[in-house]
């Protein structure tokens, strides 16, 4: 079964660098099988790639090594760091991008190791200040899936850093404020409420740029086309939408904003 | 010799949902070549979609699984299908995405065979209602691709859904009337009219936005840069272009609208 | 160990024309890996894309075919080539989009053979005037990674279109001047001077769009978010940065305005 290793940057699509990583992977590791996961992560956005990154590497298989690169503070003394988690790796840099993947697996009590990457033997023999992705990271994942153990490619540390996500919080009538944590290519909202936040609430209406919407629907086609709905998303998030349009627009609505759910 | 699954979605390529489905792929199917051919169709657009695969799916090898979800009716009662069309197999949403690629298997005589798939013991454990995309149709195109013949996924049907994709229309003076289908990267407008329309039509003018172009040209470098000229393009439509330059900008042209061909 | 192909174009990611062209090689070689190094190389913009293959093609193991379809000449008497240069192999048309690569292996005194592609055996049975992407350059990538050698596609050639690439001149003063060449994802400015072109000239002052940056940091975290910065780049390039900024929109600098570089 040949190993994956999967790429997740803010390094866009037009300047070939993820490509290079590619290069560099197959170089040292010609058997692994390589999918891209987004490119397009918004510049130096730590918090938009863990979402990312939680949203979407629990479905690959067992043995999955994630390369991850946001990595605003490459060259400084931000630690290159590696973790398996339960039965997947991840590679990237220690500045919060893993926080997500973490807690998920320190909530089910899964296998949890994490190291410092400080071998200099497993990296590219020349290593620039500005493309750890390249020089650093895609040589280790290279490594690790040729069959390196992690505990190889670094010294375990015990405190890499974490990103404070936003929690929603309660709110006076019983309800739940939380806010736009994603905005999808459909304009779909994405929130940090989660459908277990809401087991307990019965029916809800979701306050959202000054709108009430009444009730979740089950899925798109419950309305008609251009209706506002709220309902539970691919990650059993709460999302607000519109029918076959596009909801931030028609809301004018921003990251960050404000969605309420109030018990009906 | 490997099994090629291709992913064609409206998904866009920043929010990872094109690799959660590789993921699946892989579980269940971990030998198999996954190449993207799109993520960016334009949203809810079928026709664009339907477009698309006609346009690409026939350049691949015997065995191809097309994996394509354009998706508005996503959590509704419309049915998840798999194709055999030929020597290559589709699997997606019934709601006309195929309608090209079945047509041309029907005028080629080749074999066809379609099913509902309605065999949950295929998809993933939990179906959500709004992503179908990784719970039902990667695990169906993934299943298909380990071997499990497209009868055992589903129950067979004789009525997938058809888009009516418009035609073009003869009009006064031994003419013809069609529409710009699409425009690409380029600027290039590529319209509903082909080249077996104009067979018995000998030289011919073209009509575009108030503009007349006398005579088809063979390739772009015919002419030289900003002439605007028309010819043949990737899959034998007749195709408008500015030598070097963006026909649909230079031109004010969008979707929909009318392009005429009278013989010269 | 499997052949990788790579792929370099400007045509866009919506229309599936990348894909039709993998489908095409695994169609002849179905063992390929195959790596995107970009589709969205600006439109016609030969020097853009002979600038992400230098940066690029160094990366991929030796053997590695790098099918480049920059192609402003397709159908016209522009002729389709093959390069040999050192370990790897460049595919595509002849109008200088190799040049940086071939210099480079002349520099290094590697080993050096180029190709007419001029036989029809090695091409899909049709070929359209439009897309030679998909009709004459993937399948002739495809057979030399089956194995064909490279004189069995081509006749000998040795007078490869190349680019006038621009290089820095000196100033009075002692300085450098030369020009923005690329904008990143990040709003980075990749400048045509190299680090070698500075090497005897001590610490120094950058010179861009008025505003002058006196010395030269390691990497971008050494100095406060918004500060403007002068490093060298991910290939020894000289690059002008906005910490956690974009300096090209700080700047309102585009292509081909110039940079120039004194002794402090």
């Amino acid at each position: 079964m040949m190993t994956v290793i999967t790429l997740l940057t803010d390094f866009g699509i037009r300047d070939g660098y993820p490509g290079v990583m590619k290069g560099v992977i197959w170089n040292i590791a010609p058997e692994v099988q390589i999918a891209d996961i987004s490119h397009t992560i918004k510049p130096q956005n730590i918090q938009h790639g863990a979402l990312a990154l939680a949203r979407t590497a629990r479905f690959f298989p067992p043995g999955t090594i994630h390369l991850a690169v946001i990595d605003p503070g490459v060259g400084t003394s931000r630690r290159p760091i590696g973790l398996h988690l339960g039965t997947q790796y991840f590679i990237g840099p220690d500045n919060g991008l893993f926080t997500l993947v973490l807690e998920r697996a320190e909530e089910n009590h899964e296998h949890i190791q994490v190291v410092h990457l400080d071998k200099p033997d497993y990296w590219l023999p020349e290593i620039s200040n500005v493309f750890h992705g390249r020089d650093i990271f895609a040589p280790s994942a290279a490594h690790l899936a040729t069959g390196v153990p992690l505990e190889m490619l670094g010294t375990p540390i015990l405190d890499p850093i974490r990103l404070q996500i936003p929690r929603p919080e309660s709110i006076p009538g019983g309800g739940l404020r939380g806010m736009v944590m994603e905005i999808d290519t459909f304009g779909n909202l994405s929130t940090n409420i989660e459908q277990s936040d809401l087991l307990n609430m019965g029916e809800v209406s979701v306050m959202v740029a000054g709108r009430r919407i009444d009730g979740l629907v089950t899925t798109f086609g419950d309305r008609p086309n251009g209706t506002l709905i709220a309902l539970y998303g691919t990650s059993h998030d709460l999302i607000i939408s519109v029918v076959n349009g596009d909801a931030a627009r028609t809301l004018n609505v921003s990251l960050g904003d404000i969605v309420e759910v109030y018990p009906l």
